[in-house]
């Protein structure tokens, strides 16, 4: 088919009638799809069911050093788990604090601690007049209402294939003292699936930020999620680098085994520096006496060790990977040639994103809104929700079941044609207006 | 025997040789005693190991409303959950948060929120000059190194039988627009084991703060801690009396089930009124998804219900019980009609609290610390640390062994018969060097 751009008036008013009528039968089917968020599928949650058994009644709930996991104590989780979330993270246990099932808590946590205490020893954020993110676009929403909720100015920073454009965020940390942190999601982003390349990370490692109390909030989400067995991403690890590159403290790393077991009552953990470490226990020792120790010795005997993750990492990739291609594929059928849209293909993580023609992805996820299926939020993959080309779109492919997910991906495309269509016709018949009146 | 204020210079020293004698065959036994914490000993954590069991492999983990307790969401809680400590904390499941293993993280959060985000449209506290609470005492450690962290200046008012004195509470919180907060333990209190009165409460309830986000920390963590079955103390349900008293918003009230099944994997929960409820989500929204609900449910099929609960916490009072009676028993035989100190004798909680004669207590606990048992640390019941009369002990007879129960309060009776007789001695010496000069 041709491109819609090339089409005449009459050509694109008649495709517009026919995309209508294949709507209308959508409309008539009264879906209820769900592309909204990177939740895990019921197939997926199933995998985990075994781990309701490990522990017992008649379990020694006992760890190797001799703390009974059912009392208080351990702030920094038994060493069993931070030897396995080592494992999962690439650090060194004694660099690792297990906390709850939430990393997006112990993330935000961080960031009241800084506003409420300061980063090691610096003022705390709360008598700065002024506190900025640099926020790589587009990406994770939930990030983005951290910031926002604290009355940080968030800087949008292009996103590119091999991570945020990094002239930019050496120029801007290493001007700007208000700067205090950058949001990544350095493996299968959230919303691309692009993963930082070597020489991103580097330069991450090598920050000359002028704020004493700048750290990289490295949230490694999807450390684990591959989709292939022979085609994945690789990431150089982010604290071993910065120790080389001379800047121990400047990561705080994030991950969760929310998208591993089950999402609500996973286990999180942080990666850093004995420096960064002593100063979150500074807190961390007022704030509780412990989190969960029975959970995480639940996950430590499910796992067994960090091949029993791998393995168990690779059903999931079986259950995600068709849903995935399900969508690249439909996408391409439906769409490729037409000059109105890009997206992603990623080898990890929980999302595709597209890239609509400008002033169309609010129309667009409306459109599918009307015929029954929710997806993210346009705009929502920008800071204060406000993408100013209104081309993003976050495709979550994950929790739909196999045989909605096909029916989903088909009419995220034809409301895809539909207002390109549309905004095209639109645009041709203003030029043709403004060319009658000159 | 005499009271040691009446013996003579020659029957001190008489007494103290002989209790050094006693404190030294003491000091061979090499004992490892530790009274600091309230901490459930391990046939208390036996109780609750067939909550593993409720949940299998093959259990069906959804709620009664079809949510997946396995996946992401549901900020507030399950219902089961809300309806089960509900019924636990005397309040209407709509007006109760779950949270995740900790109160005293809830706790934290609030004051950090209330730092961060001000109190339901008032100031944050970050950006006053002065922020204060009032702190009945003897108290709970913890709570005074929360507010303590967060630069918080803390007022001393002292507790009676009957609960903090409430013309001191009443006047200064009346008189004091800085005095943002009091921490309260109503009931079985920590560490005196004594229950606010109906009076008290009621007047807790229709207290006239100075400050708009003035509020009541009541922290009801032994609400269903009796030792006895025949003998309870009764507590004003606080929410309720509030919104009778026309002041809903008055009161946060926290609870957990840390001390009925597992200390570092129960749930905790928060009580309050629709827009104190209403603040807390505004926060809690940024902070997580959700808690963990594979562990609320848990709870709930492990009790049943509050009955269940009820069966369950006679079994800790069975016990505890003897645990406590030893205690008091000791002490009775030990330092009655002595004059050297006073003790409670709770019907429930996890304390007897243990009043020296002045500037003796730190003393005491440090003589029992060379014989081999570790207690709270003198001071600690008071902010900062700081006793000004240097006469409050904690005893927390629950974790030792029933064996080693008598053991521990023979060894602090000693040491307080030995510090006194100390302090006698040297003041008659003091006196009659004094007598001789005049």
């Amino acid at each position: 088919m041709k491109a819609y751009a090339e089409m005449t008036r009459e050509e694109l008013a008649e495709e517009i009638a026919a995309l209508k009528k294949e709507y209308r039968k959508f409309q008539n089917m009264e879906l209820h799809l769900d592309m909204s968020r990177g939740k895990p599928c019921q197939e997926q949650l199933d995998l985990s069911m075994e781990m309701m058994d490990v522990l017992k009644s008649g379990s020694d709930l006992t760890c190797e050093d001799g703390t009974d996991c059912r009392n208080y104590g351990g702030l920094t989780g038994i060493e069993e788990a931070r030897e396995l979330l080592g494992d999962m993270m690439e650090n060194n246990p004694k660099d690792i604090i297990i906390f709850g099932n939430s990393s997006l808590n112990v993330m935000y946590d961080t960031v009241a601690r800084a506003f409420t205490h300061g980063v090691m020893g610096c003022t705390p954020w709360c008598k700065l007049e002024k506190v900025k993110f640099l926020c790589p676009v587009p990406g994770y929403d939930r990030h983005f209402a951290i910031t926002e909720h604290f009355g940080i100015e968030m800087i949008p920073v292009p996103m590119t294939t091999t991570g945020p454009q990094m002239d930019l965020v050496e120029k801007l940390v290493a001007e700007d003292e208000t700067i205090k942190g950058i949001w990544c999601v350095p493996k299968y982003s959230n919303p691309q699936g692009y993963s930082y390349s070597d020489e991103t990370v580097r330069r991450f490692a090598r920050l000359k930020p002028a704020a004493r109390d700048f750290r990289i909030y490295w949230d490694n989400a999807y450390g684990m999620h591959h989709l292939y067995d022979d085609k994945q991403d690789y990431l150089i690890e982010i604290l071993a680098e910065c120790k080389r590159a001379g800047n121990p403290d400047l990561v705080y790393k994030f991950a969760s085994t929310s998208k591993i077991t089950f999402p609500g009552s996973g286990i999180a953990a942080l990666a850093t520096s004995p420096n960064n470490m002593d100063d979150f226990c500074n807190t961390l020792k007022f704030q509780t006496i412990g989190h969960d120790k029975v959970n995480q010795l639940r996950h430590v005997r499910f796992f067994g060790d960090i091949h029993g993750m791998v393995e168990h990492m690779r059903k999931h990739a079986d259950i995600l990977r068709p849903k995935f291609e399900t969508v690249e594929n439909t996408l391409k059928e439906e769409l490729e040639g037409l000059g109105i849209g890009t997206w992603t293909c990623p080898l990890g993580g929980y999302f595709i994103h597209f890239e609509s023609l400008p002033n169309c992805a609010k129309a667009i996820v409306a459109r599918a809104k009307k015929a029954g299926m929710i997806m993210t939020k346009a705009g929502a993959t920008w800071p204060y929700g406000k993408d100013p080309y209104d081309t993003s779109i976050r495709i979550a492919p994950t929790y739909p079941s196999a045989s909605d997910i096909a029916l989903a991906a088909k009419l995220f495309a034809l409301c895809v044609k539909l207002v390109s269509a549309e905004k095209l016709l639109e645009e041709k018949k203003q030029e043709s207006a403004q060319a009658q009146e000159a």
